[in-house]
């Protein structure tokens, strides 16, 4: 950890906010970070706006060696969902198959056979989007606007994602705070491709960020997909492996961004924030009785995209390999109308 | 149409094939262009492994504007699925809504509310890639496995989607045959934007292809993407706009290629092709009964992954307006565990 | 017609109310059967409180013969639903098969192989009851609730259709309006059980509710199931048979209920109706510019559950062959949590 | 247990099979108990032929008090499903709501509002029949079929659980080897309620069966709809308050009818069978190595319908205050086309 100027703690007592008064840390915060107007009072699509052509097409010219790589989770029924606020793991169900077509049933002409199939899923069961009609800060959603005139139960009929389809395409650049704050897990130390990662609870600050930057040689510029891995991932995947299932990593205590890292992201005028947690920031939350108060402040104040529950690791082996932490990243969402989040393959080219 | 160098018809009568016999024709042309064994006995994404990284990074050095352009249509109810084969549109609906979080039932602490929601759907309802468990020739999936053995009730087993996710971004070019060989429709030409779309059952030969190649002044390479724009979907858009829903474009007569173009996708080494129609080949089909013959040998024969209901309007008003039909297209499927086709949505940079 | 004591017409010039002017015909109706308070503060099942153990005691005598009748339509693929409200008609995957059964796949022991299934529908895709929490008057549900404190996305919080799960069981009389009043169609009047049906847009009035229990010789009594077959569904079926589909069944014109009959079935103490119809009432509906204002008076102001698109066909062959029209009826809906509405299988037994 | 005849175990010594061959087992007893072509070639419904008209008409005299019990669990997501094969449990979700009505956005006239909602799950999530269509023995489906014949991804071609609509109606018997054989549970002893409740791995076998009759002084004939309660869902449902969810109810260890009492289900003319259990035979099965042997016997071979988790505690109750364990039953499922089960709303009538 010498790469870090100063020591830093999980939940650090220099914490600047009353851990008993979430609701006026959130509204002081909310106010510092509030984007609303600055693209325009008919604004859709919040600091996305951010990414431009010519940062787009630069981003490009980070391509060198052609290797693409998805950041995806896999869709199925083994994922991490256990039922919270009924989100299930995706049921994927045939239509026609394999099997039928040898029986000859199919009733197709000249030997032809097909398999066909359907899916049932909550949008955020795995890698996904937050949009930004996602979460509301008193009943307000991005820009201002009423929450109830915004999502309703016909969908999102303001910000829904199908807004973003053609936008989310940059620069990215990945901070591995769990590589480089954090240590390799016991008995996973020895283990090819061990790399470190936090423990759950661990609130990443704004100098972890700064200091896994530094480390990288990278820099954050306006306009970026930030990646934030914290290695939480590769610890439930371990705990699946080990016929242990998920251990809670749907809802239950995550590393993953501090509150007080709203300023920080905005002042770096980042497009979108990811990271490999379920929930984008440390669980539990830093103030005595919350409820995912970054959230609050980041999407319907700030207008920001997060993405969660992407799978960062080999991104992160091919980024150490070479030493290059920044690519070009393109996460459109899928283009389901009035969605507040939605599913996605991000693909990094690097 | 003095682009072409010769003429050429929707139906020509030199269809080499004898009509009254499918069964022949795709037996005969299955095995011209069978590329089993060609990667390996154990391949499982067939002619995606012609995007190698080298052409991917040369792909990116296509990017100039910076602009990013979604090929996806929305998913949502209005679209052109009518139930054939228990195909629906894609019903989307609400776990949470901002009226619900505005009347306070919601039980979150400190002013913060949530929308989040749910998607049924088939995956082969929008923009799509067929997966290569999606077609069978006479019992036999890609590569020779018994379709049996690949694809049952739990999904296909081997050549699942997901073994295509880090795969699909690479050169794309755009052959505008509607644009090239079509005309612009009546009543639309004066429109803005309105540009030539194919008829209904026009089927696109290699002649189209290469006479639209040599008027966009651009080569189709090894591992390309080739999307071919037919123009359906623009129709099918003004007969929605005019109250008249989509007009068959699910499953009735369609543009789409020929039956002759499996030698030539073949030829060239294409990765992949999409088109703007339901069906990706003519339909009605150019044998006297019939169901997608070109399927049946491209896909379980030649290994060839396949787009359909690709929105190429955009792309090709783009591609017209500098004179530049090649891009660089990341098109990664969503990562559904055992998926025989998956949703997706395409972004083409330029 | 003989059966009618005076001629009445589909939309009688005597419809006693402004046909401009929805909104005060049914601020006068509501208040005349509304029922808030009847059965307490706390009331969440309306007028099903009036069938009695007493009164189904007395309802099981009906049954001699012992026949057993569904009033099930189909639930599958080929239902009337056409998407409206994005109400789909129901899909039914399967999880298992015998084909994979027989092909070894499954991992069973000792020759045993299974087949499974799923299903996604809207709740009022095929015969069902619209519960309580189905309709709103003015912002306010049943028994004087704010429709908001009674539904939300998490469902019908207070009157779902849970309650009544004990309860719909009890006397059933069929008026079968359509036989008596109507006509047999044309060209089906041969046929072999082809009975009267009342044309699209009837309006069923009291008139002919009470010449149809006259001609049948049955009274409506407190705490009766009621039962009224237009004939649509026959109709609707035999359009299907005919290849040209549902012809409008769900959502299009119809037969059924007059708003003048709220005023007869609150005077009656029915405990719950039910009709072969999509919409229960008539339609189009009977003022200018209206959405179903007799759902608006009986649903929330009189308490009243309604039945839609049941199958009355068997039924009323059966009850004219020996001329009894009241039998056992037992249709409890799907035990559903927080559903406004939810299908069944009604069974008579007589 | 003084009203057994003699001391039963779980898993007595006496069990007349080789515990490490179920296959041999099983063959000899299917051949034992089969009714293949008992009702003629096209059978579709096996043993429901045995409920008569006559047997249902007198099944209707034993209504006495006009009580009205159903024995459906509820469907929602806090059902005991863990997503074991894909089944979770069921999505319940909301087309509009209250507070959409509330908010004007619904776009209705005259102040009507309304909610509509939509469900996903599996057909055998909850209170539900088996179809014949669910189990095959060795390839062969109910009356000699081949299994590939039956069930395809399109549905149980000829014994989809629509055959049985409207059947199920008769006289019910409630067997509550729970309360007779088994204790109260420990620290439930006192509770209001509290009645006997058998182990899990408590195999009832026909001595229990007997024995029960016996003390509730009620007689099984040809044609009943028989009830077995184990007491396990009461079990289940104090685990679940205790906030440690379902405790293995689904797919867990289970008390259940033993692999010996096909012979006495087949020599009593039983119509159907439902329990309080998730898997009706006992868990674990009562070979070394096997996979529900009982259902392979009941179903393929002998044609019988089985009932899982039915809440039979409130009927049982009430036959327990009075002494009556017979009643009427009406349990006809969902009329879903093709289904291989369904869920239902069994009603009791007594």
């Amino acid at each position: 950890m010498s790469v870090l100027d100063e020591p830093t703690l999980a939940r650090p007592d220099e914490f600047p906010y009353d851990r008993s008064d979430p609701a006026g840390a959130i509204a002081q915060v909310a106010e510092q970070v509030r984007n609303w107007g600055r693209w325009g009072e008919d604004d859709r699509v919040g600091t996305l706006n951010l990414i431009t052509p010519e940062r787009r097409a630069a981003a490009a010219g980070l391509v060198r060696t052609g290797e693409s790589i998805s950041l995806s989770m896999s869709f199925d029924m083994d994922g991490p969902q256990t039922g919270w606020r009924r989100r299930t793991n995706p049921v994927h169900t045939m239509l026609d198959t394999g099997t039928d077509a040898v029986t000859g049933i199919q009733g197709f002409p000249h030997g032809i056979g097909g398999a066909d199939d359907v899916i049932a899923m909550p949008l955020q069961c795995a890698t996904q989007w937050d949009g930004l009609g996602h979460i509301f800060d008193r009943g307000m959603a991005w820009n201002g606007r009423p929450a109830e005139s915004v999502v309703t139960s016909l969908g999102d009929l303001v910000t829904g994602i199908e807004h973003t389809a053609d936008l989310i395409a940059g620069r990215g650049v990945l901070l591995d705070v769990g590589r480089v704050v954090g240590e390799a897990a016991e008995g996973a130390e020895g283990a090819e491709g061990a790399v470190g990662e936090l423990p759950d609870a661990f609130a990443i600050t704004p100098a972890h960020l700064e200091a896994t930057a530094k480390a990288q040689g990278v820099e954050i510029q306006p306009g970026d997909l930030l990646l934030v891995r914290t290695g939480q991932m590769a610890r439930a995947r371990r705990s699946v492996a080990a016929g242990q299932g998920w251990s809670g990593y749907a809802g239950g205590a995550a590393p993953g961004l501090s509150f007080t890292t709203a300023g920080w992201l905005h002042a770096h005028d980042v497009a979108a924030v990811a990271t490999d947690t379920w929930g984008f920031e440390v669980r539990p939350n830093e103030f005595d009785e919350a409820f995912q108060p970054l959230h609050q402040v980041c999407i319907p104040n700030m207008g920001l995209t997060i993405g969660e529950m992407w799978d960062l690791d080999a991104l992160s082996a091919a980024c150490a390999a070479d030493g290059r932490w920044e690519f070009l990243l393109v996460a459109g969402a899928l283009r389901v109308t009035g969605a507040v989040g939605a599913p996605l393959n991000p693909i990094a080219l690097r």
